[in-house]
């Protein structure tokens, strides 16, 4: 990750007020994870019209998505207050 | 995602009254993280014909669906009421 | 889904007598899925002979139903009692 | 499943003595499920060399194992006692 | 599996001291699955070239230890005393 | 892994500070995995451009991360104090 990337708070906290916002948080922590291992903005898109025209690739993207949002719906004990 | 489809509520929760509707909303929370990442309906419709006559990817798709279920499942306490 | 499908309840509820209903729950729901996404069954038995003489495809099919078989298990407290 | 295999109790019970019978039974609940999808005997053996001799299938299989064996843990309470 | 290894206790416990023991046995456990499934070490020897030189067999690896590490770090309590 | 990697203690405990230095402990668990697999840096330098810029590989990474940062944030009760 490029240096100044490293010292940015980028994640403070799991806890989100509502499911779709911990929806959006788990779609971020997934592109992080990416761009942690592929830093460089302009090789990312130039991969996404590959993998968003790409059935298989979109498919593994949703399943990515839900592994994340696991545990950020069980950090926030499911919303159900 | 198109900015009005970001502004709109589509999560409220992940409580459902049965175990068919909490599979109902696995299937729709997985079809979402598709289309955030890939938001043009055409295009998603033209890769219909790919993966739903895809034995791989359609054996993937059972797959994301079974993790977000799981999620929504421990939400639901199982419905064991 | 096909609308009939839709109003079915196949679902009613997570809860099985044993470990082997539980099993077989699994791989209804995992095929459940599939056929949520292809309700077409011609086009699933047209699929068959790939996926079920394809070594891959059969460790993933194994894979998906563990997936869905923790839920259950969950669900069911491991059938301890 | 053929009629017969259907009929036979092969899992009674997710407890295990140790860890090692329930990495044993994640094994076989996992093969099971192979079978559940694919009941020719024949047509398995077939299969065998061309998983057996690649990595990336015997690395799904390990992938297949864990989630089956996670399970199982769990519901032994990780034989912590 | 060959009998005399099928004898053999290789797993007495999920209990470890710390986490990197326990990152330690999911390794091997993620290991011992492969050589269930293919118990003859020459083939895996002729194999290995293959997977540690291949960047999607290697992450897929780190997958499947992340599943094995996640059921014995539940089991010790995730180190926390 | 070679000997004096094997001595070196690099897994003190699963607990971090923040959610984003569990982030970070994921990542590199997930690089470890990796390492234990391929020691030879070299090896994983040459392998860094095709993952890097590869769609599918980088979407497996993320999933990769993801189920490690369970395990962390489960251990850190998702660092909900």
């Amino acid at each position: 990750m490029a240096e100044q990337d490293a010292a940015e708070t980028w994640l403070p906290s799991l806890m989100t007020e509502t499911p779709q916002e911990g929806f959006d948080l788990a779609i971020s922590m997934a592109r992080r994870a990416v761009k942690t291992t592929q830093p460089d903005v302009d090789t990312l898109k130039l991969l996404r019209p590959t993998y968003a025209a790409d059935a298989t690739d979109l498919i593994q993207v949703s399943g990515v998505a839900a592994t994340w949002f696991a545990t950020i719906a069980a950090a926030n004990e499911y919303w159900r207050d």
